[in-house]
């Protein structure tokens, strides 16, 4: 139960003076009901007289001498079935209206819900033109329908429902961490460094701001500002001095997609683990964070998480309960270029040993894997960022990086163990000179490892969506950057 | 206990061919002892042989039979005691290495701490030239010398105190949210609104982008798109479907001030909640959360808040309690401007009716209300955002606006009703068009109100903290972005 309203505001002794008799009964009347969710309502939490709903109507029916509404808060898939007399039924109660409903709370007769709100008092507080709003009473809407309205779409099922199972993803995560004893950080948004090396970057600079050559000091951080690409840099400075650390934040990338695969901003969770001795310490972070996360989801979403499995994914739920059952693969990438060059598929890409696997070469180990999360681990030297660790092996010079791939998405995560020699990183670094990042291995170096996932092919893996642009509040892409 | 080592990773059957029996001897050797983290050694959770510690040494006492070493990985402020054989000493065992020891977890006489570790192997992992390192043993440096080191400064005593403290309070503020029904948005970072209408935008574009006039859409997002100053308009959409939202996460402004109060990227939380019925609703929720994240840091992070309470704010924590147990004051803006008005104190800025009011009137409040937190409510319409709820009152008109003043700070929160009422509303908007934001008010509007708070003044409060700079990760401020 949420805000119940139990002081009288603490008004100053000129203004009560000038309270009337109706401030007071209003007043009074609130006090004695008692504002109830439609989650606790439901189950069972709550019942008696003067419990009082807020919400919006889901639908109307009206018949001879009783009026059904259901009425949605947000607080659960599931409406709250309000019953009243004929007589409180007004034009203005519409589809998609606001209602504050006061009434006795009980246990339904009719087998479809535990309870029902018995309604003395209806009050339509914001008015809903049913023909002007762009969602219909009883209609599904498709996905790429509603995603035309990012203001309104949470008020449909199936986007409200992602929204409650992405908040409760996040509580998952971020209780997994701490359970395991990890510090959380803020890294922060806007850097300096270009940590991927890979290009794609925002730029940030005062609205406002000419990029004058003439001028000595041309930038507001006096040096050209990003968006972060990865936090992975600023966490490696801190589990330098807390051992096991993690962020869940925005990352960006200035990618010029429409794809149903890119996104400019996403949310990225990345942990970085000192004293690592091997990417076994990795995957099993990470197989064990998908694991925890998911069992969380299902036992907390249950009901929002059904609504995917059932209607947008179907087969989908026995594809997770697959995963969460089964211990994750591990390949190397040589073993991976084996399997991919022995397979009788056409791939569009190229299977040598030193190419980069491509989103149809992770789908087909998957599959190759009988759909369980397969991890490929020692990719190509020379396809990896300055900082992955060397394996120092031969004929095929490998890097101790590691991707986990999943059904339906591919790429899941993203990780190594962290070149921590100073000899070997500053010989490489070369083209890439961070003092500060070098000096990191002066003083007190140790072995370390780390990987990001990203949130949002997390939230379509385990729901089975095809479009990141479904996981997200308010999508931005390239010629997309609404409200 | 973190990450044990207990399976063999899952070579190949090429690799495993290949394993030395010195690889074996060491796998088996680490299958036997057992990981173990400072904070759980310390609380006395574990105990035995075969203990593995992994850290950095905070300081080193060679004796004639015996060497003491403290050891610290971050878990927690206080070290753990190692005590080795003298024959165990080795030059490269100086302050600020990091080790990785071996022994048997006993019970101390020594009165000074609960248990130390007994060592059998101790190995620096990664060496640590004193003289190069900028922290030095035993010596307390300011916060401002710490400063100058970003990539170092998490490995002082202060510094890993607080960031263990900024972990705490964020798990506690998601708590607060979670308990009471709050879903948690993801609101955007890239905006193409202005929510405040205050200029000082971060503008965003690609990077290598030139700002060619010519060119037809000029932008990645084919509009302008900044970084967000408040995600009160993205809250409003949610709380329109969810009744109660919040969100916490970076924000930004592009102010050219280098002052210890100020950060071009900083932490809000921000809360919206439908069905508001006045500003005591809102009040409730921003006392309820100040108290409830408050105890739960003092509790969980006691040794941590101590760190500050004792060496570097004396007096904070008896501030700290009284804020706990008192009732927060309310006045109103006119009666502020009452006060501020009879006092003997000579202020630099006016204190007419109308005015805003400035840190040194948000101060003296504070102090004049006993250094309790004290609400100011009904500030003058004039002065307020578009959003803010029109009281209609006269003949002062005033906006149903609130901010909370605390000691030492100033303004942590600041919030108000928003107006719900399309037609007032639509009047106030001609010069700030945002169709999607009208009509929100179209479609079931309903009476809802929202705050923000922020985080870094949040912990500046209750720590004692003057400057801004001293509790985040990564300071952001004009002509600084260093990493």
């Amino acid at each position: 139960m949420l805000l119940t309203l139990q002081r009288i505001p603490a008004f100053s002794t000129t203004v009560f003076c000038r309270c009337s008799a109706e401030f007071l009964q209003r007043h009074c009347s609130r006090m004695l009901s008692k504002k109830v969710r439609v989650s606790d309502a439901l189950s069972g939490k709550e019942t008696g007289s003067n419990i009082r709903i807020q919400g919006w109507v889901r639908s109307v029916r009206p018949q001879k001498d009783n009026l059904f509404l259901h009425v949605n808060d947000g607080s659960s898939l599931k409406p709250l079935q309000v019953v009243a007399s004929s007589h409180l039924n007004t034009r203005d109660l519409t589809f998609g209206c606001a209602v504050d409903i006061t009434g006795t709370l009980e246990k339904s007769i009719n087998k479809r819900q535990n309870v029902e709100l018995h309604a003395q008092h209806i009050k339509v507080v914001g008015e809903c033109n049913p023909v002007d709003f762009p969602f219909k009473i009883k209609e599904r809407h498709s996905l790429e329908y509603v995603r035309q309205f990012p203001h309104l779409r949470c008020r449909t099922n199936a986007f409200s429902s992602l929204l409650r199972i992405r908040s409760e993803a996040t509580t998952a995560i971020q209780s997994f961490f701490r359970d395991n004893g990890y510090v959380q950080i803020h890294t922060p948004v806007i850097t300096s460094n270009d940590c991927e090396g890979a290009g794609e970057l925002f730029q940030v600079e005062p609205a406002g701001h000419k990029n004058d050559s003439d001028d000595p000091n041309p930038h507001f951080f006096s040096v050209p500002a990003y968006l972060t690409v990865s936090a992975q840099l600023h966490l490696e400075v801190m589990a330098g001095a807390f051992s096991a650390v993690y962020t869940f934040g925005p990352t960006f990338r200035a990618e010029n997609s429409q794809s149903r695969r890119h996104l400019a901003e996403f949310y990225m969770v990345e942990a970085e683990i000192a004293f690592t001795e091997s990417l076994d310490d990795l995957m099993k972070v990470m197989e064990d964070l998908f694991k925890a996360a998911t069992e969380h989801v299902l036992s907390c979403c249950a009901e929002d998480v059904e609504l995917f499995h059932k209607y947008i994914a179907p087969g989908n739920r026995d594809q997770v309960d697959l995963m969460l059952k089964r211990k994750f693969n591990v390949i190397s990438y040589t073993e991976a270029i084996d399997i991919l060059k022995s397979s009788s598929q056409n791939f569009t890409f190229s299977t040598e040993w030193g190419c980069d696997l491509q989103t149809e070469h992770e789908k087909f180990l998957v599959k190759h894997c009988g759909n369980v999360p397969v991890f490929v681990i020692n990719y190509p030297y020379e396809l990896k960022p300055f900082y992955a660790r060397d394996n120092q092996d031969q004929p095929n010079h490998t890097a101790a990086a590691v991707d986990l791939l999943v059904p339906g998405v591919g790429e899941l995560c993203g990780g190594s163990l962290r070149e921590e020699r100073l000899e070997l990183l500053s010989q490489r670094l070369s083209i890439f000179v961070i003092d500060r990042y070098l000096q990191l291995r002066e003083f007190g170096s140790v072995p370390h490892g780390g990987f990001g996932m990203g949130f949002e092919r997390y939230l379509q893996c385990i729901l089975g969506l095809h479009n990141i642009k479904d996981v997200i509040p308010f999508a931005r892409f390239s010629h997309s950057c609404l409200l």
